[in-house]
C-alpha cells in the first residue's frame, strides 16, 4: 500500500470502486483502562488485564485482546475508514495480529480494494475483498483483516423488454 | 461435530491433545442493550444500533455486530470452552458468520481439534489448529472460527549430552 486516498467523500456505490482504491481512516488511541475493561468483558486472561501477570507470558507486558484491536478496527472503518454505501456488512474473513495492541498505542486503519465481484443473481448489488491494515504510531502493522464485503449497486434504468 | 467431550479437567498442555477432540462451552445468552451498547462503542451501524432502522436493512431487525459474536465467543472458549495451559494465544484465524446473532440468543461454542504441529525450532511449544463453531439456542451456527493457537509441551527432563 503506498499513498492512501482520503475517504471524506460521499459513501460509494460498487460502481464507484475500483481495485487498487484505497482509504485511510481516523485514529484511535487506545489505554491501559480501555484494554482492562475489553478484556474483563470478553478476554479476561492474565497478559490482557494485569501488567505484573502478562511479565510472565509471551506477551511480556499488558497487550490487548485481538478481538479488541479487531473491535477498534470495525469502529475506524465504519466511522471514516471505508466509506460504502449501505454501511460495512460483510459475513467474514481472514484476521491475523502479527504483533500485540499496546496501552498508548494510536491506531489507524489503511484499506485496499483488491478485487470486485458483481453479482450474478443479484444485480443491485456485489462483492467486495477489502484488505485493511492497522497500524500503530511507530507504522508496525498490528493487525490484516481480509475481509469480503456486500455492496450497492447504484440503480439503474429499467430496460424495456 | 458430534458429541462433545465436557471441558471441567485441568488445563490441558499439547501432550495431552489429539485430532478429534472436542470440548464445548458453557453458555451466554445476549440481550438488545448488550448487541446495542458494543455497537455504540465499537460498529455504529444503523442495524446494531437500532431496530426500527433495521427493518430497511439487509438484517431485517436488530443483529449484533459480527466482532461482537467474535467476543463473546472468546470469553466462553477462556472462561470454560478450551481449556489449554497457558491460555489460548493465536495470531490469527479465519472467521464467518453464517447468519446473525440476535436479542435474546444464548450462544455456545463447539470446538474440535484439527491439525497439532510440534514446533521444530522450540520444543517446549507446538500449535494446534482449532475449529470453533458458535451456536444458538436452535443449534443454528452464528459463527464459525478456526483458529491457530500456540499451546505450551509438558516439560520434560534434562537430556544427557
Amino acid at each position: 500500500m503506498s499513498e492512501p486516498v482520503n475517504s471524506a467523500a460521499n459513501a460509494l456505490f460498487l460502481d464507484d470502486l475500483s481495485v487498487g482504491q484505497r482509504f485511510s481512516s481516523g485514529s484511535h488511541t487506545i489505554d491501559e483502562g480501555q484494554i482492562k475493561a475489553f478484556a474483563a468483558q470478553f478476554d479476561p486472561q492474565p497478559f490482557h488485564l494485569d501488567g505484573e501477570a502478562a511479565k510472565a507470558t509471551l506477551f511480556g507486558r499488558l497487550a490487548a485482546s485481538g478481538w479488541h484491536t479487531a473491535a477498534i478496527t470495525m469502529k475506524l472503518l465504519v466511522e471514516s475508514g471505508l466509506p460504502l454505501r449501505g454501511g460495512i456488512i460483510g459475513s467474514g474473513g481472514e484476521v491475523s495480529w502479527p504483533r500485540p495492541t499496546r496501552p498508548g498505542d494510536t491506531l489507524t486503519v489503511l484499506s485496499e480494494v483488491e478485487e470486485i465481484t458483481p453479482s450474478r443473481s443479484r444485480p443491485d448489488r456485489g462483492m467486495i475483498r477489502v484488505r485493511s491494515e492497522t497500524r500503530n504510531q511507530h507504522g508496525e502493522t498490528v493487525q490484516i483483516l481480509i475481509a469480503k464485503l456486500v455492496v450497492p449497486r447504484r440503480a439503474t434504468a429499467a430496460v424495456p423488454i
